[in-house]
């Protein structure tokens, strides 16, 4: 390497354009509303910080979509992940910033904005289309509110997106081509199906005889039972499982599925250890937006009641609608359902378990 | 003061106590389960939490049950108030490390609680009733989660606290006995009539000619305009008022709603700047306990999928359909609907702004 | 007012040129680090917080700069601070995202970045110069390692902020212009002696009776309290004052720093409550800042080591000594130890009483 | 397992002893201070904490001391570090609570609680000692502030764990294990040396061509860099290492230390991905220590100024200075030092990365 010319902090910044890219609306209507340039700061960071977060998921879309992920490329991806969650801790607390403006002083400056609006995001958008949400998965009302709202331009550019593969795609495909779903000589899922079946009865005995559940209390808990039972019955069976893929009630096919619960449950094995980790990650990235959208609808409401928002329509119904939408990895979140006490989990023959583990021969005495 | 006996520290909080309170069911039944340990001491520190709200908030009502509160005394309210929402914010926060906690290593004890659980916590349930919820206020299905599980004397002790009456209402009362719902010499709330007027007509004005906004979004929208102008309506005319307040839809009184509208309008007067935050302390707690619910709920649900909790039932839905339940100050959490632009706000007459303003004679030069 | 042109999300926040500022400089050198473009946006998030606390802080000073700072403006003085304070917290948890990165990554372009460095932020030192630090009361090392490395034109502007009236110095001027050195009729400061003196009588009982005290612990302890007694006696004698003001010990005057104290033992009256309020977000700033530089050198200690960083000098030593140096309010921080218990506070008379309260008269029955 | 007797939350908990177990000295002496409830509290759920560490730590220790660590042990170490950091982040955030008791109210009852102090923590020393510190690693005046303070029956407890073993101890233990020091027919630590030397040329041209680096700095970097040359010297050779561990500049041995180098730079296989988690895991605990020290020590002095506290002394000045100290991983924290960017590590044959990997044969295609 050779010596370069020096680099100067806010050249290399490039400051000069990132802190002159403040234009109040209210300004060039002639009177300036002071807090109107922390609404247009405030949402800056926030589209920088989705740059940072599309720049993460980009790189682990390309690292998944090898044909063969290399074994230590997974704590990369797993790394990356993380630093999104991190950053999107900031994007929730961040509110608290946008919380010090009040009502009157927002009313000075909204009319002056309209009809521009969060929606018009497209960064936002690529986020939610690069993690696995396709616009079929969106509400009717959701698209109303957004499709209209983009540039033709910008439409364009989050259609290419919607169109290429997604990480959910990607990740569906990397747990199907693992080995999980059945083994030579080991019939894994029937002692699995055992260990179940022996947690719900006692669940039934449990709910039967608990002294402080009264009708219809207790009517409800046992129907409540027999739908988690048919759920794991589904599990296990691809004819019942496909008749849940098909309506979009679950969006991970069954072979992806049993390999996902079989990481979680052997997720302490070396092996294992980092592909769990990044399943992990996948559904803290999901919580955190779905507590972000969540603490977003509750700050709009608490500064406007049921006024109308910049965008000219009074978001915050809509804005709690979605709280528990748009999420990419349900199935990955539901997935607890699927769990059993640590002491009933199958023991695995000796030969799965070598392949699992790391014999660090020379590591130990 | 004489020199008193010397304290040590141990000794002083009495931790023998407090340090062998842990007594996991697990290890009774044979098989420690190292994970139950924490499930106690998180709830013991929610426990001790939930006690010092009490003191505060105990200590606010009686401060407002004076027939006269005294200036000095205001600042002493919120500080409380607001030591309360810190406390909460730890609340929220301590969430993660419970989320450490997986699905597997609780199922391992899980089974040995049955039936307690959370709704048995007799210290939440005073703390809300002192805020103001009453048995009334709460939903069916709550009434059942939780009133079967109380022991006789706990109900009892809730009973009591119910019957007391609660700092929504001394708020009310002390709301209601401000002079501000109308002047001498002054038709305040008409001038404010005026400029609410006209805000809604820029707002029509707005969402008719939004040209992103089409059919049927638009008509909605208009629609919302419409019953955004029957609630300010509703607010000026005793009569409506009434009709909300009967079906629960509203519980603050008119004239104390008037009152509160014009601490949030005039917040910056020295007279109001103490009541305004104390009503702004009193939205923080109810949001901050629902934002805990929330979290709360999708933490349970992160752990347990649809699998029933140690109380024996899966809480999970009915967990969040009560995140938006159970706030005494909802009616100042949605009072926003109610603010206009800072710019339109009519400028009170002198004699009235120098009732609410210090005369800071000496002062000043 | 009339409907304007439709503003578009996107063209409002002129996201064109804020989100295509991102030039890594590997790049440039053919050898693109993943790491890189973290490392521009979160300084580039880092200029704009700082360009919106600039905003505020100067906002603040206008107000101050008044003759007469008109009461309504001090609850808007003090929303302004404490938003910045917010801000700060973001700054501070914002760490945690830099911390995700390696010291294995950085080091792929940190040697590209030289002599870049956060010293050469120049609006983080027009925050310092607002606030009030002026350049006589930085370490000889600071200086040498700013000055030369800001370009000349960025030089310019920092002495222009710099020789502009501070928020320090307007501050000091507003608690100067206050009544509360010496009262008419009442030996005020006669009757907080007496107490102090009692106050300090009782700490030396306290030290000497101290069973778990030995020496050479206790002789330490009673040579503290001579010293805080000195301190005391400091206060109120404004030869001695002068004798710390003049090598710069202590940068409030004599008459100000009276007046604080006045605020903080008698805050709960109407009149000081905002005013107190305002010193408290003061101190909080500067401490926000402080913790803020200590967990940055902690950051890069860790990333580092004792390796030089962009700026081409191993900066963690430096960087811990001034963690708790630039600090504008040090004296504000530092008045905790002329407060007594709230028991002791001198009683005031009514008509004092009655300049520093409201008299709600019409608003309580 | 049978159905067991009906669990009562309350009763697990155990809430009668809890909730019973504050007992403010100021009411014993007829004048309750409102704010000593809060006093209480907040130290009693730190030492609930505290118990909830220890616990972890515990286990931990408990697993490290088997003579061959279980791999799949490794993660379930990891998990319960992660939560006692994550317990760690609430300690520090908890602070913000205590902040909001003023110096006058705590001077209210600070004089009731002589001499009674944080230092008379049993539990906190005991985590301490867990960790690492031992008597000799402890300032003088650090132990007279402690040891003549701790109870008879305390000290005993606190020498017992002093003389078991500690986690550093046994991570030291593991590390020397690793075969990392040297390899057959492969000098590693040769070609690290090489790139090493690379790197420390490459900081010499910068800091000698560095344009905004004036004297003296740049003489002062240019011997800084020197430094940082023998300390790289003084890693591989084992006499120069020695030199190091006598006078404790160093605590960890030279073995060990280069197993941690070899972690840190091949962190991303398999074999190594749980180690390298550990290892930061334990610098975690260590750095989130050290902010908790801070920030209790700037709280303190906010508080009190230079008055003494409970414990009979003015703690401010100590408690700043055991800031850096008492960290028992300082080593790892400090190993920064020793990495080199990720493209000049040198490539391991093929004989040594299979065994760090893992072969997923069946796994993929």
């Amino acid at each position: 390497m050779k010596i370069h010319k020096p680099v100067y902090y806010g050249d290399y910044l490039q400051l000069p354009k990132i802190l002159n890219a403040q234009a109040p609306e209210s300004a060039k209507h002639g009177n300036a509303a002071h807090d109107e340039t922390l609404f247009i700061i405030i949402h800056q960071t926030y589209e920088l910080w989705f740059k940072q977060i599309l720049h993460e998921l980009n790189s682990v879309r390309e690292i998944m979509s090898k044909a063969f992920i290399p074994s230590t490329d997974l704590s990369v991806i797993n790394s990356r992940l993380e630093r999104v969650t991190t950053i999107q801790q900031i994007l929730v607390d961040q509110i608290q910033i946008m919380e010090t403006m009040t009502t009157l002083d927002f009313m000075e400056f909204r009319d002056f904005l309209v009809p521009a609006s969060g929606f018009q995001s497209l960064q936002f958008r690529l986020v939610e289309a690069t993690l696995g949400i396709k616009p079929q998965h969106r509400m009717e009302i959701e698209k109303q509110f957004f499709n209209s709202r983009l540039k033709e331009e910008d439409r364009k550019i989050l259609a290419e997106t919607e169109n290429k593969i997604s990480i959910f795609e990607l990740l569906e495909a990397w747990l199907s081509r693992m080995p999980f779903s059945e083994f030579d000589g080991f019939d894994f899922w029937g002692a699995y199906s055992h260990a179940v079946d022996t947690m719900l009865e006692m669940d039934f005995e449990i709910i039967s005889n608990n002294p402080s559940l009264f009708e219809p209390m207790k009517s409800m808990e046992l129907k409540n039972l027999e739908m988690t039972k048919q759920t794991f019955a589904t599990l296990l069976d691809a004819h019942k499982y496909e008749t849940l893929i098909q309506p979009g009630k679950i969006k991970l096919s069954q072979k992806a599925m049993l390999s996902a619960v079989f990481i979680y449950l052997y997720r302490d094995y070396p092996a294992l250890q980092m592909p769990f980790k990044i399943l992990n990650s996948l559904v803290e990235v999901d919580e955190k937006f779905t507590t972000w959208r969540y603490r977003h609808a509750i700050m709009v409401q608490r500064i406007l009641g049921t006024k109308i928002g910049t965008g000219g329509s009074s978001g915050h119904e809509y804005l709690k609608s979605t709280t528990e939408r748009n999420r990419a990895f349900l199935d990955l979140f539901n997935l607890a359902t699927f769990l059993i006490p640590k002491s009933m989990i199958p023991a695995l023959p000796v030969y799965i378990k070598d392949q699992l583990d790391i014999v660090y021969d020379s590591f130990q005495p």
